[in-house]
């Protein structure tokens, strides 16, 4: 008798629930966004959106419906009526007996999560520290996928020593970004950036922040850094979606400037949220 | 209201079980192993745990026992009653919310199943085609992770190419392994494979292939080989837990020798099963 086990207890395979046998656990074999309202609209969807469907045409996810997607994920919004409300869904290939190869009429399966999101101010006013960590994850970060345990175990360190977020240093030597963020540096006088072809994600937060420091004249620049760069930096921050613009005030131990968050970066956060309006 | 959807269905996240909130399918913060059975009798247990100890670790996991972890494998086997079974397991570090920095509380979940093995005698009679992928794999393939993307991609592509298996070529254009099995060449009188130190899974299978090959007086070399020496080799094959050996007769296309199963090779399966005995 084909068996399966969910902790102690024992049940026929057949009657496990597909969630189960989902494909996204048994390979990460699957597409995430993460989005967030403010004041009860979603901020920068069509973007998320586009991503999701670029992200699910490079791992070639049959029978995924966009349009579909977009209808459920307004009406499990209308349906939270969380006006500050952060928004997880993935989508994976389905459901089936382990398999690298999925069977040809796999279906796949949509999960969602609307929660509250937690503001804390007190970050954006205090900023945070972040830690390295090597970048030791796959050649395809720009897709966002569910193979995510580097990540994990970046900020596992980065907890370990006290800090918000980690940050990769690549082979050569260079920041590519965060756990889970963009990562800036204002330096010179213009804002610098790893650049898209860096196996960063396409970061929408990161694309805003980038419209917000032209709309300040602050000149941009699309190179990595080094930590050493980063460390002298005059400011550095983060940029998630779920939090916007957050302050780096300290780098591996060693404090930025004066250690509280920087001039430019308190004028983007406020220029940021002309968009979020 | 924190609300979850699962396909068109709305429900509250607490009404939610927690395979649906497991880091497993968030992160793929989890470690699996398969096994299978010979006649009744779990195949290379101990090691395949050992293993699955050392994952647990590296990716430090708490609350995992892992003699309550054999207790499980072995109720589950007992339980199916299949001769020749294949087992799969998996733990992840649990379920919660998603947020990259687990809980401290967090519990970690238990997920096996035991199926028939499809033996298919023709893949050893006949063996195989395989063909290359670009290895684009995060750095610690020494990890039995449940980050296999880059693992079905490949699998995809080679399908797609009428092939059975993926072989990955790395940035220095070396062979690292298939993308579910170990990969190995009969090259100058010598068996040839890639060494544990090439970012490749330390396959148990392998282990045993190694011994089998010491056992018939096979001299086995440790290092990696290109595409060019592969496709020229004496003999080619795979290693893969469910399988053992299975020959492979076609390369990127082109036939290994004269595209039959090699004398080394048919040597070396038949030696295996003095092991599995």
């Amino acid at each position: 008798m084909q068996i399966a086990m969910v902790g102690d207890k024992v049940v026929r395979i057949e009657e496990l629930e597909p969630v189960y046998l989902d494909r996204g656990t048994f390979f990460g074999d699957g597409i995430y966004e993460v989005m967030r309202s403010y004041n009860g609209k979603i901020f920068a969807l069509d973007e998320h959106l586009e991503r999701f469907a670029n992200g699910i045409g490079a791992i070639e996810i049959q029978g995924v419906d966009i349009n579909a997607t977009r209808s459920r994920v307004l009406r499990a919004f209308e349906k939270a009526g969380i006006a500050n409300a952060k928004m997880y869904f993935h989508i994976t290939r389905g459901s089936g007996l382990r398999d690298h190869l999925p069977d040809t009429n796999i279906k796949p399966n949509f999960f969602l999560t609307v929660t509250e999101l937690e503001e804390d101010t007190r970050l954006k006013e205090k900023g945070v520290s972040v830690s390295t960590y090597p970048d030791i994850r796959w050649k395809r970060c720009d897709i966002k996928s569910l193979n995510l345990l580097p990540n994990v175990l970046a900020r596992q360190d980065a907890a370990k020593k006290g800090c918000w977020e980690a940050v990769f240093v690549n082979d050569n030597g260079l920041i590519t970004e965060g756990s889970s963020s963009a990562f800036f540096a204002v330096t010179g006088g213009k804002l610098q950036t790893a650049p898209l072809t860096a196996n960063i994600l396409p970061s929408v937060t990161r694309k805003y922040v980038i419209k917000s420091a032209k709309n300040i004249g602050l000149k941009v620049e699309e190179e990595s850094l080094t930590p050493v760069q980063a460390r002298t930096a005059a400011e550095l921050f983060l940029a998630v979606t779920t939090k916007d613009i957050i302050p780096v005030v300290k780098f591996d131990g060693q404090a930025i400037a004066d250690a509280r968050p920087g001039k430019y970066t308190r004028q983007l956060i406020e220029e940021f949220k002309k968009f979020t309006k």
